[in-house]
């Protein structure tokens, strides 16, 4: 077990006045155990209570004994829920925001004497404030987010398609040693890259598009995410000016981050930029997002996020500006909330670029 | 809407005593409207009850308008959950297997005289028999699948890493114009074969060793799996053995495939012959799941599972042996229930095979 990051997790739990909770996510299970453990539709559970800390895991997927844990068994032909049912108090039960709602209902309908509450923000919390280790592994998957996105944005060729791109970014990750990818690769051409979701395919490239790479890395359970944007072969009047908008926004948010800074301030110190160059409707969703074990994890950098910054919270700020059916852009970086203001964990150069 | 898979989830839900219920996972949201929205951390939820379908989705996802759906939509700044609570109905209430604790607790609170039930049933079961649409795709899937896959199979090279060869198969996949992977490439060499679960890495392939490849591709949803096990440069007297059991385990699971027989007798025929072999023990998970807009879906192919073969139905048959520390075999196909036995999907020959 890790020791301190349990610590951590139990005085939040003590603060919500839990005395027993359910940490189901993989990532959680992970951060808190060491051992990365995917079920896939199989029941996975840490039992955090007043007995101990127990492990409920499908026996196939040949956990280790760890200290301090008592791990639990089940296989394929055993009812998973009822293995955990026993195990679990009367009262109130903090149970984990990702927990597939099939095992929830199972478990209160075999213990009605259980109060079921979402019991995640004691482990969201700890999980936001990285540790010493997980910011040199987090620094180390972004920096090579820089090298092998700077190498992609340059090799973009005439007729390719957003898939072609996507493959490459991968080969490019493999030769630099990532373990995988921090998440599948989106990349977005012309009209394309007004589409904040779109789904990387087969748009060929050609001259005037917009070309959005937003994209990162995984080394080892420590991802990356970053997004830049380029045109291809020569740009308007209007997408230069969108482009500075942009990238005047993603400063403007990332100068306002220091401890103690409500999130929701960071969204509006970026959206103000955009609003004020008149494309505010064309910002179609929040500033940012944590990142560490997931992509997209606590806090939440919105309008109406309630978190607060600091020091040890890595998230994105990433604005954008989409016009359907032309073009789109996003500037995005990660930042670490510093006891004195913030480090941009990406080095790669955000200037105007026609490639 | 897809009228004829709505009205089976209906006939689903009427027969379960459901007058509502909430459809939330992706590829059940597509298989019902033909829109596929990741919605990611955000709420996704298809409500179908007495007042017609509605879906409820963030507006960044641009939802398109769709006959006989009224689209709710809502923003980040919005409680997505209060936007869905005020259009279900007091009582009973279908709740999709997959749907996020987080979800289902907050709208608990709101909505104290609402029964939450576990309604997945009626989507599951329509899913599980596929469409003459669906089988037309999945075929085209697992028949690239099996030219990929036996691309990759010819050109394993002494000292390359297992993530070498992933993303070779990714590359010879795309080659082929698939739009994505089924799922990650599991490809173990040597000792990590007898890991059912192992995952993909730096491990170099060396002569003697066991290689696993389990691997499908996508194309447009349609995803396929199948697994092949060769030896690299000459295989031991137990290796063969312990293989021709597999294969041969393989041949008896799939020969017990039709209409009417329960999944649990499939599960038994293969697994009658590995223990007969004396491999019982080293047969560590079920035979086979479904497979379809996911690469796990019911119905499961296991020992406990209440599943009849019905004509429709395509699930995997991948018996396998494991043992520690020495190597892994595994054998899998796809097969689809007809109404008179069924139909391999995968052609790939599966003989015992040094490369």
């Amino acid at each position: 077990m890790k020791a301190s990051r349990l610590d951590r997790v139990m005085r939040g739990m003590e603060n919500m006045g839990l005395n027993q909770a359910l940490v189901t996510a993989t990532e959680s299970v992970y951060y808190l155990t060491g051992q990365w453990i995917a079920p896939g539709e199989r029941l996975l559970a840490l039992l955090i209570g007043p007995k101990g800390v127990k492990l409920f895991v499908n026996h196939m997927f040949q956990a280790p004994e760890i200290e301090g844990l008592e791990l639990i068994e089940f296989d394929d032909a055993d009812d998973s829920v009822a293995a955990l049912a026993g195990h679990v108090s009367s009262g109130r039960l903090g149970v984990d925001k990702a927990w597939p709602s099939r095992f929830l209902l199972s478990l209160m309908e075999k213990r009605p004497d259980v109060q079921p509450v979402n019991g995640s923000a004691p482990v969201d919390e700890a999980r936001m404030r990285k540790d010493a280790e997980e910011i040199a592994a987090l620094k180390i998957s972004s920096h090579m987010n820089d090298r092998v996105t700077g190498a992609l944005r340059k090799s973009l060729a005439e007729g390719e398609t957003e898939l072609d791109a996507a493959r490459r970014y991968g080969e490019l990750a493999a030769a630099e040693g990532a373990s995988g990818l921090g998440f599948e690769p989106l990349i977005c051409f012309g009209a394309g890259c007004a589409e904040p979701h779109h789904v990387t395919g087969k748009a060929r490239l050609k001259k005037g598009d917009s070309v959005i790479l937003d994209v990162g890395v995984n080394i080892d359970h420590a991802l990356s995410d970053m997004t830049r944007t380029v045109f291809f072969g020569g740009a308007t009047d209007e997408q230069k000016k969108v482009y500075e908008t942009v990238k005047a926004a993603n400063a403007a948010g990332k100068a306002a981050v220091k401890p103690g800074v409500p999130l929701c301030e960071i969204d509006r110190a970026a959206r103000s930029v955009i609003e004020q160059a008149g494309y505010g409707p064309n910002f179609l969703h929040r500033t940012g997002h944590g990142l560490g074990l997931e992509v997209h994890e606590p806090p939440d950098v919105s309008s109406v996020s309630p978190a607060i910054a600091q020091p040890g919270m890595v998230f994105s700020v990433e604005p954008g500006v989409y016009l359907p059916g032309k073009f789109g852009v996003r500037v995005e970086d990660l930042v670490l909330v510093m006891e004195d203001g913030c480090e941009c964990l990406n080095e790669l150069d955000r200037e105007f670029m026609i490639v």
